[in-house]
């Protein structure tokens, strides 16, 4: 398997404004041949760094990329350090001169004497045209290795890639196939999913899995090799399917979805319509569930009570529910949401009511103290949480959990029916 | 001038999907104080390299910052490469441990065996808490440099940076002070921002000015840089005092606020209470009111309702209203602004309603098209907005235009008052 590193060149990208993004369409392509970008660099006009950068990863790596640097101004440096770290000069070449003096004639300009620096390239490399733009590209090799030198406009680098040296990387990568899949896992641990699918994951050779946590769910990313697509996709079925019988329902998506997305899809194939009955998360789940295109088939409206009164109100909660049980409580979560489906006329109802803090926490009831509450035409239960974190994420795992206790319902009641 | 560089470790960050963006952060941060960063590496699971990656940055740089690879799964490999690179041991903390294990027995978990390499620090390092997750941070000393081995998630990493980390970098770089400061605008497009104001800040020396545009606003950063707080300070101040004089109400925050944080205060200000009745942003306004710690104190309930039924039951909108003049209509808006006022109590009220798309769509209301309400004691008035962009965009900006709507009606009552 190739390995490859990819440099960006400019100080713009080491500002706090800017980052490097050319490398994700780079990968993109590279993981498609089963090359692997190992290291990417960002570094600025500064040639001494530069040129260490471009040695080290010659040193590392089978294709190196680099982007950006290659324009006519004093700071454009990757040209000279580029020939430097593989040792070889700069070759000038006249045909590149006159070809850029009739660009700017073009363009209706005098073409400015720094521009002549375009027309120096790397001795024995291949000059790559580049029709969107007046610096040209370079490919070298250094023995087995390739040093690709690609200016940083997307639309300039981009089609250059596509063009002159995507072809030639295939080529030397042999015959690689890479399927890559996605599995988000929710209501548990990163430790405790690795537990479960390790002995999974670690029983294939040309599979690589990493464990992603994000703030509420986890995401297992699977890539397998193999010499032909029909290979590669078996092995990520198979490993799926594992993963699913360990897992179970806990992992919501084999598709890289969101849990508005899957929960969407589940009522939309039952025919189902939903309402939300919101407290501390404020109108989150709302905008979450409708986030997805097309969701007015299914969502009918949302309720956000922050008030007591506005509770009892909006969602026909008997008052003595809240005097009893307070409004953070088992009680008022199955009541708002047997509230908000009865005066809405939807087929299930959720709610939630909590604690998000900073403040509002007592000793009974901390802060992240979040009750649960989901109404279907069989009754209503609820379930009580209580999240770490700050108010933004205590806000955003009760949506997580809340999305999530609705989709476990629904596929309880699809398999008992 | 310290030198810095940043090194983001996980194999996510190498795929074609994420990119670092914790060194965006880090940067400001380092800039404030006059640290330049003039290289960032990300790098993969991967021992060799990432020991490689941090060992040279630290021969070349003052402050090495690496993110990320702290977690308790097998790919989390900082701890031991970073040792290894400044060629320390990694030493057992026992009450590392039984802090780790207290955490796990509070969310009412056992901890899983592998979170003991949590325990582990570089011999030497001083042990950063992190009140946020499991992973603690290093900061180690190597002669006169700094190595910091942060976790990656955000909000673990930029408390400890702040609390742990920062002080002691400025401290050795010395007196160089920079003063920053965030505009944030509405309103306008980047290149009118930048026309309007460019005759301000070019006719500074050491004032560095950038302007960003992010999805629904302008950010103008401007840094200035002086041998003292003060005379920094003054020119911040200048800046920001004759931009204001030509942009006036456009710009709703100084201070790098939210729209929502800027108009929480200004209801609070002036003891006032809003509700909110949506239909397209589907609750994203009542979450985005709501994000703001505080916020019950002035935000009494949201309405979402997607269906015409739901607007005449929930906001008692006048039935021939909608169907004389649609749902996506000024006066649908302003009875849904009106309607919320009076069935919440609430002192103003907002509402929204749109097309965000994809489908939806006529020539007559193409998507995008959007409707702001707007309600108080003296009335109702509205506003028709085209947006561009995509769902999540279109949502978006009406999201903002709504609240930046009550913002400039709140202030111009201000000033009439």
């Amino acid at each position: 398997m190739l390995t490859a590193e990819i440099i960006a060149i400019g100080s713009e990208l080491l500002t706090p404004e800017k980052t490097d993004t050319n490398s994700l369409w780079l990968t993109g392509r590279l993981n498609e041949i089963g090359v692997e970008v190992k290291l990417k660099t960002i570094v600025g006009d500064d040639a001494a760094r530069l040129e260490e950068a471009i040695a080290d990863a010659v040193k590392r790596s089978d294709v190196i990329i680099t982007t950006g640097g290659l324009g006519p101004t004093e700071d454009d440096i990757t040209r000279r350090c580029s020939a430097n770290a593989i040792g070889r000069e700069l070759v000038y070449h006249e045909e590149l001169e006159a070809h850029l003096r009739e660009r700017f004639r073009l363009w209706g300009r005098e073409m400015p004497e720094i521009n002549k620096r375009q027309a120096y390239v790397i001795d024995g490399a291949e000059i790559l045209p580049n029709p969107n733009g007046s610096a040209v590209g370079m490919l070298a090799k250094i023995d087995e290795k390739f040093l690709a030198v690609l200016p940083g406009p997307p639309r300039e680098n981009q089609p250059m890639f596509d063009n002159y040296v995507f072809a030639k990387l295939k080529e030397s990568a042999g015959n690689v196939i890479v399927k890559r899949r996605v599995l988000r896992v929710t209501g548990y641990g990163e430790s405790a999913v690795d537990e479960l699918i390790a002995p999974i994951y670690t029983s294939y050779q040309n599979l690589d899995t990493s464990i992603l946590f994000t703030k509420s769910e986890i995401e297992v990313h699977l890539a397998a090799r193999a010499d032909s697509d029909g290979k590669a996709s078996v092995v990520v079925e198979e490993v799926t399917k594992k993963i699913l019988d360990v897992l179970g329902d806990a992992v919501f998506s084999t598709d890289n979805e969101t849990m508005e997305q899957v929960l969407g899809k589940i009522l939309t194939k039952r025919g189902l319509t939903i309402s939300t009955a919101e407290s501390c998360t404020g109108g989150l789940i709302s905008r979450r569930l409708t986030e997805v295109p097309g969701s007015s088939k299914y969502f009918l409206e949302g309720v956000v009570s922050y008030s007591n009164e506005a509770k009892i109100r909006l969602l026909n909660i008997p008052s003595k529910t809240i005097e009893m049980h307070g409004a953070v409580s088992a009680e008022t979560a199955e009541a708002m949401a047997k509230g908000m489906r009865e005066v809405s006329g939807s087929d299930v109802a959720l709610s939630v009511t909590g604690i998000a803090g900073p403040d509002g926490g007592t000793p009974e009831k901390p802060v992240g103290t979040v009750f649960i509450g989901y109404s279907d035409t069989h009754g209503e239960m609820s379930r009580k949480f209580l999240f770490p974190g700050d108010r933004y994420l205590i806000r955003w795992r009760s949506s997580q959990a809340a999305l999530d206790y609705v989709r476990r319902r629904l596929l309880a009641a699809a398999k008992n029916a």
